[in-house]
């Protein structure tokens, strides 16, 4: 069997889960943060989805759903090479090729990646800043990543939406100062908002993510769901976002 | 002195809070909800501003905001002409009439019965449910003033932005069902989002409310604060409801 490795120096293999799973990451150019996983958790994929995961980057996305859903095939869709290439290493070091494909390409040209409305759910992690919100990293990896310099929340949504079958359901999660932004997106792509859940990272402060729901060619029919809450007291985390990270438990939402 | 009551068979006098204020109210036509305290609680008023309520029915918002501010004058525009005799009647009961004014008038007219950019503060509890989504209440005072068929959710956010100076700010509550709305409409009238609350009835469920705080001629500049939550239990409210009901504190909100 080949020998799956981390390569370069700055790679290392991480435990993904209690299952198992392993994952490679980069310390110098881009890890997973509590946003995937929160993600992963929220998005519900049901027996046989095809599923497919936008600018995936480690391909924690795909690799945790292939996990913990029957869902039928997962696609990470990734921008830079060399990263799209660790994600497909870690596919491989799972042994779930026959599940999780990892595709080089950009988001802008998913047109000519993928046929359209052929994905009942589709999840994204986008660059949370706009590129004239602030500094940008002087690292490339890391500011593709993180600023709208490769990929604007339009061209995110609006690839989303082209790549959802019609009634398909769109996972994000984004920062709050951006709802107005998302709403408007969202409308443009005619993806109505189903859930919205706002995470604190202490139950009395302000929140730092949110999660979203969409579904394709719906009305807006918005529930903002119960607060998800990560840490009970200063390295303790709450029963929810302990049990998420480690028993991958989907997050209660009240959701019919 | 006049001797300021109660009349017809169905209104009663309640106390509003623990420093003697009263407040008239029509059990079958009109009473204040959580929604009313609740704002008044989110809203800041300075020394000596001018603050407008509009759609202000008992009156309970000018009302409260005389008694736990220094606010310079309080008016609030009631369409209802037997609602805002009602709510001009508890400002009489309270010996306040030199701090607030109950104006009878539409707000689709507002540009008619007040000087455009004179207000520092304007506040709003408007009618939640479009005409489309539901049921119309037979009762013509409930349906006016919890369904938008005398004001649309564009003519309170257009009136109250005509109201208020450049700067000034703009207190809202509503459902977090009409937020794509909300933002839209707001960014139709320039009205920069500051912070979002959302209040939720017990810590797990859903938000019912939101407050919504909007800059005139200000970008958004979005914080989803700390979200409220009004039951602890069954029949028993948190200590920040509970203190906002009996006590009149500001909630706390983390705000700069």
């Amino acid at each position: 069997m080949e020998k799956i490795e981390a390569t370069g120096s700055t790679e290392r293999i991480d435990e993904l889960n209690g299952r198992g799973y392993r994952i490679i990451q980069d310390t110098k150019g881009f890890c997973f943060g509590l946003d995937a996983v929160l993600l992963s958790a929220f998005c519900i994929v049901s027996n046989g989805d095809q599923v497919l995961d936008l600018g995936t980057g480690t391909g924690v996305i795909p690799i945790l759903l292939e996990a913990k859903t029957r869902g039928g095939h997962f696609t990470g869709l990734e921008l830079q090479s060399e990263v799209a290439d660790m994600a497909a290493r870690s596919v491989k070091l799972n042994h779930i090729e026959e599940k999780v494909d990892i595709v080089n390409g950009d988001i802008r040209d998913i047109r000519n990646i993928f046929r359209g409305s052929t994905f009942d759910v589709v999840t994204g992690n986008p660059p949370y800043k706009t590129v004239s919100s602030g500094l940008i990293s002087p690292n490339e990896k890391k500011a593709i990543s993180r600023t709208e310099v490769k990929c604007t929340l339009d061209d995110f949504v609006g690839g989303a939406t082209y790549a959802l079958k019609p009634g398909g359901r769109f996972y994000m999660v984004h920062r709050p100062e951006r709802m107005a932004d998302i709403y408007e997106t969202f409308a443009k792509y005619s993806l109505g908002v189903r859930y919205v859940r706002y995470v604190h990272p202490f139950r009395d402060a302000n929140a730092n993510l949110v999660l979203i729901e969409g579904i394709r060619g719906a009305k807006n029919n918005i529930t903002v769901l119960a607060p998800m809450t990560v840490y009970e007291s200063v390295g303790k985390y709450t029963l929810e976002a302990s049990e998420i990270y480690f028993k991958e438990r989907l997050m209660e939402h009240g959701r019919g």
